[in-house]
């Protein structure tokens, strides 16, 4: 086969209840269609179909399972009418997104009997996550059979912390017996973004110094030293690090045997924790949305104001402590829904971090919405950036790499 | 009465099982006896006594609670041949180390009723100490009616924080209704090594921006800001930030969760990540000794030497990270039994330091242990001072302060 006959990529994140797609032509590396099955296993299933340049659809549909739900996008990706492909044969490779590799996968791999295993026995590590993305390789499987399945890890980028960033100072055998560790998550995303920032910095990405935030409902912080992950803020989970939309981010450990004194199960923790924290918690108004925190606050509530400085606060002192532990960067980077659109939470970063030479350009910063900018004065020393993130078409250029190199 | 009156103050440190005492001279502040009773309520209680310029003395003594080890320490001042005061009418007042005020005590205090039962009243948020602390005060009250109790607590210094540093973003009611919060400990050093350093460099105290890293068997570090406590690592307990010679420090609440559903009651993971962990838990040598981890990493122990890189990856990252969050700093600080004597630990952590402008003059760092140095290069941007620290002194010192004022 040629390399042309991998040209489309279909780009698969399955989750509990939903399967998100998107089909790229990796010529120009142009997205071709997008959308998603959502409320799979539910009495009312939908899919919603954007393909580009033709009529979008949106309608019920029955998917009691992940493998209906994919046959349903199959077909409408070769309907006469709405389709972008002629047969599914055009379909090269298909790129799923997969949380959990813990410490077994380093890189993206394809999907053999023995990667599944390894995305199964992981599943303790992400139990949510790691079935659905299964759900997702396997139907694949079936209903495109003889197309190579690519695994992409969110866990996958931060493979490359040294043993003491990623160890916790509890006893071994939690590490040796039951792989207790801090692996770290939005790898996709930060493995973009470093290697979108080492090219618009033109600078080779192995020479790359960068904090890359990825700020959205879900945060993180990567801290990039010659352009591989050194240490990051999420841990075990995505719970660990930034205050985020409804998780609280880095507490004392106590705070869990407090609750768990208060007669709070570990699964009650684990919801408080996870689902009832962070802005939703803070903010006064029971939203985990910044957009909502940030009108608030500015209609005058001090428990939003109160939650925007809680957040400025912890992301402001892990880039600057990133940046020590990195020896300086080239630029801090800022991504994800938060990073990229709300110049307010920004503004409440950059202010922060004068010392370390980055000044804000209020006005660029202003401007700058979904956007590559430096936001950042030319007087500084350390540029801040804001640079969308793109995953999918990550996922879509290692599944590319994968299957014609 | 004069000031004179009050010269000598008795400085008590009253923990579970034992009773630690200094007594000072503050005309000079000089210390003219130092002590302990330990095993109180054991079969084998002890007394310690070391007056300044007399014979030491280590006897059995019975003391089957606070009040009769105190009956000691009262007599043995006192003692014809080894005591150092005439009548104990001399001590002028006596100052307590409590280890938790809440938030309702931001300074010193005369012991009053009201503030015994504030005392009181946070025993759920330091059960081991405060109930050991009020022993030590109604020992004293009874024993030498008519001096004054003054109480210092260790919360104290960390009052200063604002609320977005302060507050978890976990439900509110768990900060309304049963105060849980980051407090920070520590906070009597920090306080006195805080002063000491902007003597040392001649500034007023309130322009002083500085981090002030205290390791020791337990380790925090405090931003302080214009003299005043912005953050600290410790939190609600003295759990949270830093690892330490048995507690875990930083971790993914996560794993809590995890530890609870593996049949770990709250009990045994609070016992479990304050005891169990640490350098004790990491080291490969069951100590929670950093000599003993640095003699291993020497003799070329992995475990022992991973230990110590994660100890420095933490601390370094903090020290930038609050660099950044005061805006710069006049000085980073090492103080505490590590801080004050490891040069190993030192070097590891400021060898970190030098995107911050901190670089390490190895040779002063050898030679300083336990006196104060600047222990970075000339060239340096950001000092690196090393200022022993005397929590006693700066106890007598308030208590002096309230009773003389």
């Amino acid at each position: 086969m040629s390399k042309t006959d991998y040209d489309k990529i279909l780009v698969i994140n399955s989750g509990s209840s939903s399967l998100k797609f998107m089909l790229f032509s990796m010529e120009h590396e142009t997205m071709i269609a997008k959308g998603l099955v959502e409320r799979i296993g539910t009495d009312k299933p939908r899919l919603v179909y954007k393909p580009v340049g033709k009529e979008p659809l949106t309608k019920d549909v029955s998917a009691p399972t992940h493998g209906e739900a994919l046959q349903h996008v199959c077909e409408v990706l070769v309907d006469p009418e709405r389709g972008v492909l002629k047969s599914l044969s055009e379909v090269g490779a298909i790129g799923h997104r997969v949380l959990h590799g813990g410490e077994a996968i380093t890189k993206p791999v394809l999907c053999s009997e023995e990667v599944k295993n390894i995305i199964r026995a992981c599943i303790p590590l992400g139990p949510l996550h790691n079935p659905a993305n299964l759900a997702g390789i396997e139907a694949c499987e079936k209903i495109c059979p003889g197309t190579p399945n690519v695994a992409v890890f969110d866990t996958q980028f931060h493979t490359t912390m040294p043993r003491y960033a990623y160890l916790y100072a509890i006893p071994m055998k939690y590490y040796t017996e039951d792989k207790i560790r801090k692996y770290g998550f939005h790898g996709t995303s930060h493995n973009f973004v470093t290697h979108a920032t080492a090219e618009f910095l033109k600078k080779p990405v192995e020479e790359l110094n960068a904090i890359i935030c990825h700020l959205g409902n879900g945060s993180s912080i990567a801290a990039v030293k010659n352009g591989k992950c050194f240490d990051t803020t999420m841990g075990l989970t995505p719970l660990q690090g930034l205050m985020m939309g409804t998780r609280c981010g880095d507490i004392d450990p106590a705070v869990c045997v407090f609750l768990g004194r208060k007669g709070l199960s570990p699964d009650e923790i684990d919801t408080l924790l996870n689902k009832k924290s962070g802005f939703y918690a803070m903010n006064g108004i029971a939203s985990a949305d910044m957009r909502d925190t940030i009108a608030a606050a500015e209609s005058g509530n001090e428990d939003a104001k109160n939650a925007m400085l809680m957040f400025a606060h912890r992301v402001a002192l892990y880039i600057g402590g990133y940046y020590t532990l990195i020896g300086g960067a080239d630029a801090v980077v800022f991504t994800g829904g938060i990073g990229e659109n709300s110049d307010e939470a920004r503004q409440l970063i950059i202010e922060r971090l004068n010392a370390l030479g980055c000044f804000l350009d209020a006005e660029k910063n202003r401007a700058t919405h979904g956007q590559v900018a430096v936001i950042s004065t030319k007087e500084s020393t350390l540029p801040a950036i804001v640079m969308p993130t793109n995953e999918e078409l990550m996922i879509a250029r290692e599944t590319y790499r994968i299957v014609t190199q």
